[in-house]
């Protein structure tokens, strides 16, 4: 699997609780194309701390469309309105590859509660990307990438909604382009460990419950719009949406019952 | 209410959409106080990219520790195991003030699902801190925060587990203090906004439904760990976990409701 994943170097290595951490393109591309919410992060040179901003984005390769996310490499496509601010920032910080950027996918799988606060943990997934962000200007790659957003959040949703977008439309979307440097991801699972010391105490072991609470993205009933007039949600929303939560779920459940990592 | 807010300048101001921001008190602690994971952003002088981390955190204050959060300044305090990598981080980049950091906490209340993918959106609150990062020494000061962000995360959980912790815990435990220098807070709440072009094509109006997916933080049924001897999971455990899913939801389904911004 050598040749399918993210080379191993300083600046992605997992130190800290190593067997947590993963490389390869399936895990960290499945994390970023499942994720609702990816967070960015970038440096402004006109003050010292680095900018956050929640976006919406998934893997792509216009170069070779058909490429399969978890066999090979991928850049990661982001869009937002606030995208203006990134391109504000003066060049000083980009270099010819593009602004230094750093993207972020976590999912919370659980609360993980041992007999003691300091054993607390959480269960997670999260992988992170660095990478090297340019602007899409080519018409043909803004389209690939703005369908390719869609749908990764809602399947289907391109092909069932009023397309394509209109000149103006496809002018005023900003797209950014990541080019990945070096990725990794670092999963937590199974259920909490304890101390010898706290296992002996008999009080405390028959008065404290110790588990795990999981926790997961539901997805609720959908509320129409002040303009929708379609009597019933269309069964591909109703699909995804009821999927996309069970999804969760049963992911929150089967990290619990891992190998504790 | 002036004196209750962050002040606005540069590195904090929501530019764009500016209806949608605040710096109040309230919402933004009351966002970093609720959102079960925070991403913290840092710069590390050896490459080019800011790094994030996924972290637990609240706010607190253990010079006025009575002090209302909705109503008066606070730090943030941040616990996690990966911290080790912020102190490594070469001391060139801190100031006498700390680590130049960025704190965010996002919660994604729903995709907003409009006639054409240009006007699909999503409704989120999202709050951003930007400060300056210390470990906490004093064995007190640690001991205040540890019990603050177990107990942010499960109301009682620090009073029905082993404490106080042993003093190797406590040593080994590392906390953060973030001196919050600027913040702001970013809401999208409302449904779908549509083009009259879109309004007035009949055949895509009827075919296509418009309106809001929600979507929340579900805590499920706990599982009980490998060494848990309770029978059954305490009172305190599911009405926090009840509770909290509930008010998850009904905050999607509310942020539907409200005015659109």
């Amino acid at each position: 699997m050598a040749s399918e994943e993210y080379t191993k170097e300083a600046v992605n290595a997992v130190n800290r609780l190593a067997k947590r951490g993963a490389y390869d393109y399936a895990t960290i591309h499945t994390l970023f194309n499942t994720s609702p919410i990816l967070h960015v992060s970038f440096i402004d040179p006109t003050h010292p701390f680095p900018i956050i901003l929640p976006m919406i984005g998934c893997t792509g390769s216009f170069s070779s469309p058909s490429s399969d996310p978890n066999a090979s490499p991928q850049d990661i496509y982001i869009h937002g309105y606030v995208s203006s601010r990134l391109f504000k920032t003066p060049t000083t910080s980009a270099t010819e590859e593009g602004l230094p950027i750093t993207v972020s996918a976590t999912f919370l799988d659980g609360l993980v509660l041992s007999l003691t606060p300091f054993h607390n943990s959480c269960n997670y997934r999260s992988a992170v990307a660095y990478g090297y962000a340019s602007l899409v200007t080519d018409s043909d790659e803004r389209m690939y990438a703005m369908q390719k957003i869609t749908n990764n959040i809602l399947p289907s949703r391109w092909e069932n909604s009023r397309v394509p977008p209109t000149r103006a439309e496809i002018s005023s979307t900003s797209i950014l382009r990541i080019k990945i440097h070096s990725a990794s991801a670092k999963v937590r699972t199974g259920g909490p460990s304890e101390d010898r010391a706290d296992l002996k105490n008999k009080e405390l072991v028959k008065g404290t419950w110790t588990g795990v609470v999981p926790v997961w993205y539901q997805w609720g009933e959908p509320m129409p719009g002040k303009e929708n007039e379609m009597e019933n949600v269309q069964g591909y929303i109703e699909d995804w949406r009821v999927k996309e939560s069970q999804l969760g779920r049963v992911k929150a459940y089967e990290a619990i019952e891992e190998e504790g990592k």
